[in-house]
Order: C-alpha cells, then sequence, then structure tokens
C-alpha cells in the first residue's frame, strides 16, 4: 500500500498524513510533481480520473482517491483511536462538522484561491470579483465557526476527531493565501493553538 | 423524532427522504417555508445556525443538519440494507463516489443555480459571468460521469448507495434548473432510468 502524496501547503494530502499520524500508521508516500502537470498525465488518472492527489494504492492496485475517504478507509481498518465516532449520533455529529468545514469555510477559501490569487491565474480560468468576494465570505466563515467553538476544546465536541483536521489544513491554508484568522476570533485562535501542538500537525 | 423538511424540488431534503424510503423508515415531517424566510429566523437557527434544511431533530432537543450527516445517522442506528458500504473498501469507495458527485457535479450545478439563474438573483449577490461559466463546467461533469459509469449499474458499484441518491437529487434538480443530462450521455441516460423507477424516487 503506498499513498500518492504532494507536500504542504497542499491541504488535501495533509489531512490524510495527520490523519495517520494520530492513529499512528506509517506508510511508504510517493511524490506527484504538480509542477510538472505529473496529476494531469494518463497514467496518474488511470489511478484517478479527477487528476487529483492524494491518491491510495492497495497492494492488488485497487485506488482510492478524496482525502477523507482514505481517511475512511484507514478508520474501518484501525478503529482506535476513532475520528469519524464511534456511536450514531457521534458519527452524525462528526460527519455534520466535517461537512460544515468544508462547505461553509474551505469551499469560500478554495474560491479566493482559485479566482482571486495570481498563483493560480495561468492554470485557471479565473472570475477576480467573484474570487474577491469570497475573501469577506472566508472571514464571515471564520467568525462564524469562533461563535461556534464557544467554550469548547474541539471542533465536533470535547473530544479531537476528523473535522479537526479538516479545519486544521483549511485554516493553515487559508494563512498560506493570506487569509489569516480575524483578529477578534478568540475562540478559533485558541483552538487553533490547541490543534496545532499536537504532534500529528507537523505531518 | 421529526425531520424539518423543504418538498421538491430541494435536492438536500429530498436526500433523506430517499435514503428513509430506501431503509423502510418514516418520520414526521414539518414543513420550513423558504419563501418567508422561515429557515434564516433566530428560532431555526437555534436548530441549525448556518440556516440550512434539513434538520432532524431527537426527542431530546438535539438537533443534526446536513442531510448525508442525518443518512450517516440512520445507517448507524438500521444498517440494512447498507447505503454507506460494509467492509473498509467499500465504504472508502461510497464516500469517494459520494464526495466526487458533491464536489465535481454538485458544486457547478449549485454555482449555475446561485449567480445564473433569474429566480435566485433577489436572494444573493450574483456573479453572472461565473455562474454561465459554470453550465459547461456541469455539463462536462456529467459527460465524465458518464464514461465512468460505463456498464455498470450504479455510480459507486454494482450495488445501490448512498453516492446514487446524491447523485440523482442533483441530475434531478439540474433538470430543474435547465441543465439537462446530453444526448450522447447514454450510460448516464441509463443509470439515471434505473434509479428513477426504483420506489424510493418518488420521495
Amino acid at each position: 500500500m503506498k499513498l500518492y502524496n504532494v507536500p504542504n501547503p497542499a491541504p488535501n494530502p495533509r489531512r490524510v498524513r495527520i490523519f495517520m499520524a494520530e492513529k499512528g500508521l506509517d506508510l511508504p508516500l510517493e511524490s506527484v510533481s504538480l509542477m510538472t502537470g505529473e496529476h494531469k498525465t494518463p497514467e496518474f488518472r488511470e489511478k484517478n480520473s479527477l487528476g487529483q492527489v492524494p491518491v491510495l494504492e492497495l497492494d492488488d492496485g485497487t485506488t482510492i482517491s478524496e482525502s477523507m475517504s482514505i481517511c475512511r478507509y484507514f478508520e474501518a481498518l484501525h478503529p482506535a483511536p476513532p475520528l469519524f465516532g464511534r456511536t450514531p449520533i457521534e458519527i452524525a455529529n462528526i460527519d455534520m462538522w466535517l461537512r460544515r468545514v468544508e462547505f461553509a469555510l474551505m469551499n469560500p477559501i478554495g474560491n479566493v484561491w482559485r479566482h482571486a490569487d495570481p498563483r493560480t491565474a495561468k492554470i485557471v480560468k479565473q472570475f477576480p470579483d467573484f474570487g474577491a468576494a469570497n475573501r469577506e465570505t472566508s472571514f464571515n466563515a471564520m467568525r462564524w465557526l469562533d461563535r461556534e467553538l464557544g467554550g469548547r476544546d474541539f471542533i465536533a465536541g470535547e473530544t479531537y476527531s476528523a473535522a479537526d483536521i479538516a479545519a486544521l489544513c483549511t485554516l493553515d491554508f487559508a494563512g498560506f493565501i493570506g487569509l489569516g484568522i480575524p483578529e477578534e476570533c478568540d475562540s478559533l485562535k485558541a483552538w487553533h493553538a490547541r490543534v496545532s501542538a499536537r504532534p500529528s500537525a507537523a505531518a
């Protein structure tokens, strides 16, 4: 089994590496060069027709793409420590928070990157006004998450979960493209310091 | 337990209703009026701070939002028939396809609706050029899914799953906003006829 990987600041492969670190899993990583467009070659598209990284390749050649789906595979094989919940309500609640992080927070941040960042201008057709408007949407999503966190330790409650991993990778990538956490978001900043202090955050 | 619901053509509440029909579950539905903005009131935001429908409310007042998270709650309580997979590889594969449907297909269709449809012009700030460009992205996603389906019966393989439910609700909503399946997509049209013939599709 091996993982096709891209180094930081790419947020999606990092989600899998943090997840593996939290589970105590180790796996060979094979670098894919985004610079040379290796992920868009016919060979790589045999592994993932969408041409995206990461991809997990099993020993029989089966491939799984989508970072969180790879994480769910590891969770099913190695249930402890649970990062997607154990009881029905935990499972639903963590999935809800994972989706909220992806749709409410990651989506506008991704829109800024794709449509208003000079580094993607040569790769994709940009709509700069749309991208620029997503800056405020991104900050508002951070403010919403800050209010939701309130006094609790982690995104989905009192226990670290896959939702924290998604949020950490998303917010660190946001910082990389100039969308830092607003100054007034004390709960979100405290949460960020808390999850960044875990050894897995270095993955 | 009850489900806060919006009737068709809203795609997200329908996903939960189809899922329940496939599981043989029945539940009181409470209609939320989007027309009067009931989902954006402080009372409803107590149930889901993002002001979105559907929301599942348990007897103790706990609420779960996000359609697929509600479905995962039902799956954990009532595992048969499995719609999110049983083995690690099935679980990963169905989740991968669910995410592909949402990110590659539902996302551009949603962008057309939000940014290029006259019915949303009064509700949200539109970026019409961006919305219009997403029409071709949506059709290309349908063509990609058509190729991926090839000869197989269902989105994630030989068994009906949550990924089929998400794709059906997405494509029926696409049809509602004028994004019909391209004529040449024979596999996708055959799949659409196959899943639409199931009794659950009437939900």
